[in-house]
């Protein structure tokens, strides 16, 4: 397989969440449209407030059936860049696995439409986003104000991993995010622990005493009043179509001895259905080498909620805001930033365009495939259910390995190339 | 007052904290015993596994009474440098204060004494270490070790604050020091937060737990069993000769409604008198701009405890050692690192010495000095009361609002004029 043109793409330092990569990021949508045009495709850049938007369209035949491609060109930022073992933006194979930043998501699930899309015998629409990483925010409205433009007989979506290794899956669910960063401030100004140490705020101790009122420590549940008041409880029926997870080759991956998580759910089940709390980042005070006495005027965190249908993001912003608000001890000035948010959502798993995705799978990979939620979150997915009123098929190409977020991200070859070929084979029962 | 020998040695960015930095903080032992000669002292630099001691003494007659001064070349980071009006080590006067690192804390103090020993009529003695402010590892065995070159007729300190600014002040009592990190190890490495969030531990949630376990919200309590244990009560007798706080000007002064802090305790009793414990920094996970959704694989934190007569640093580590491994959540890698102590002090603040300085005070100030205690730690000087068995005078020539140990430390220019007239007028009375 030529990897040369993937390799360009990865190559670009498109990191949607860092100001300094403004650049890049755009530099990353111009050159796949220019991969696009090379294969017959129109294409348009629209601009947004920030990171513009891709849409591509190739007709081949006006009785063909229509797929719409959703992807994201942007990346995570790659940090802690130390840990990488060979560096984000030059992309390299290693025992049959590209490494890079992107390589897994989305940009190689990604490129395999691109590679799918040679004599596609259906008509074929690339929507393609460089804002999924930092919550899709100008994503919806152009979908809600371009319902016309990106009609389809079916939305399909690689942005997502295989259960396991060699094993086909479709997905039929996906969790929400509602992500907010905590500010606190005690004092205008820091101070000598030693000197202040009885009488000084601390914000650093305070954003401690709010995690623990966030999230219960023995049974794990999140304390935020009415959080888990609209989570559907998952029929046993859903339960049954569920693969069964390897606990201890997971406890083996993660390299832990427990799996902790909340009391009274299977560890799946907490994964794909159940709502979740995590910061994702603090900091305050000294981090540097040895010690410093001081107590800090200000310290902050990133904090996640993953959420599950009918949880709504902007609700449980609002119900996290004002608990937080409660519970903050006083002398402290709280600010509360919404970072980004998403729906969860769930798709129909046994609807027509499923059905013949899962017959491209069983051809290519020789079993059928298994049918999974899914606990990470792409936010435009619900939008695009809703506005276009189309089936959605979710085919992930990554495996839960790959290092999403973290250093030495990777997309086995082999997944890469058997997607292009599920892809294609998928387009030719489409067509029919 | 000439100020240029006093900036040369401000200029010197001599943080013993930081490994890039050791060179500087040599070249100020060097640079403060050129100083030293040029006033008719002997100088000895003592080499140590980190930073060299100074010793330098100058004999004027056999029978003259001897004054051994301790002081520290060394200071804190300077970070976070943004914050800074002008650089921390390119001194400069503004509206009669002097703005550097060290201004205060201690090289300006420190060189008063230099100042002042000019034609003094005392035999002096100084003991100047560059490790003050990372807990003196090597200054102890040391003193132990030079019993006899030490001996002295008084062991004289300025490394401290006046009570408020015009108010002179005689100190009588420090706190003690046990400073820990703490790092929290979950999984092998960076995980998705949609992909593990449910089943992967959260080394950030779970410091969050654990600074919930140490202090108590409600009442300030510090919880480690036993750390009151050894704290020894003030009796009213004591309590009488402090001076009244002005609390509604310290809220002012901190830019705080409230001061908060252990339940049933004056603030006074509490900065001078009581235990405190503060983490003096945190940090997992992206701390960038916009959002990332990662559950770091490790956090830490730096945690320091002020510890009051009869508590014991090392007593106190292991305690808090002991409660850490205890309450610490199943399914994470504890690692408690100690990185520093030092012992707390009480002296008679009515001993021959002390009452001479009351007088030096007052005949410069015009006004009798208030007895007080300080919250700050000065490792050395536990060690060197038992050890050589002098009194201690403790001049704090700084003030409260300093800036020790965070941006725009200052010193006061009168503060630093009536310092060397005080410790002038000393040597004289003490000769007699």
């Amino acid at each position: 397989m030529d990897l040369t043109e993937l390799f360009a793409f990865l190559s670009i330092p498109s990191v949607s969440t860092d100001p300094a990569r403004r650049e890049d990021v755009r530099r990353a949508a111009l050159w796949l449209a220019e991969r696009l045009k090379a294969r017959g495709f129109r294409t348009e850049l629209h601009e947004t407030p920030l990171h513009p938007i891709l849409y591509a369209e190739r007709f081949v035949d006006e009785k063909a059936p229509t797929v719409l491609v959703y992807g994201h060109y942007d990346v995570q930022p790659p940090d802690p860049l130390e840990l990488w073992e060979s560096p984000p933006f030059s992309p390299v194979v290693r025992e049959g696995r590209i490494y890079a930043r992107g390589a897994s998501d989305d940009k190689g699930q990604l490129f395999a439409h691109v590679l799918a899309a040679e004599e596609a015998p259906v008509n074929l629409k690339f929507l393609v986003e460089g804002e999924e990483e930092i919550g899709s925010p100008h994503l919806p409205p152009f979908v809600r104000a371009n319902r016309e433009k990106l009609r389809a007989d079916v939305v399909l979506v690689s942005d997502g991993a295989m259960f396991a290794p060699h094993t086909p899956t479709l997905t039929y669910g996906l969790r929400g995010l509602c992500y907010l960063e905590v500010r606190l401030r005690g004092a205008r100004r820091d101070l000598h622990s030693g000197a202040f140490g009885g009488v000084a705020p601390n914000p650093i101790q305070a954003l401690g005493w709010l995690l623990a009122r966030l999230k219960d420590e023995g049974t794990g549940k999140v304390l935020i009043p009415g959080f888990y008041e609209r989570v559907r409880p998952v029929p046993e029926e859903e339960k049954a179509l569920w693969p069964s997870l390897d606990e201890e080759a997971l406890k083996r991956e993660l390299g832990v001895e427990v799996l902790p998580g909340e009391e009274g759910y299977a560890p799946l089940e907490r994964l794909w259905a159940r709502p979740t709390l995590d910061p994702n980042g603090i900091w305050g005070g000294y981090q540097g080498e040895g010690s410093k006495t001081v107590i800090p005027a200000e310290a902050g965190m990133k904090l996640s909620m993953r959420l599950v249908p009918d949880q709504d993001p902007e609700e449980v912003a609002d119900q996290a805001e004002a608990y937080l608000k409660a519970v903050c001890p006083p002398g402290y000035a709280l600010e509360v930033r919404r970072l980004h948010g998403g729906r969860p959502v769930l798709t129909d798993p046994f609807s027509p365009p499923m059905r013949l995705m899962a017959r491209a799978l069983e051809e290519v990979w020789g079993r059928p495939p298994v049918y999974t939620r899914e606990g990470g979150t792409i936010p435009v997915v619900a939008e695009l259910k809703e506005t276009l009123g189309a089936p959605i098929v979710l085919l992930g190409l990554g495996l839960p390995d790959d290092n999403l977020h973290a250093p030495n991200e990777k997309l086995d070859l082999v997944n890469l190339e058997k997607g292009v070929e599920v892809i294609r084979r998928f387009h030719r029962l489409l067509a029919g």
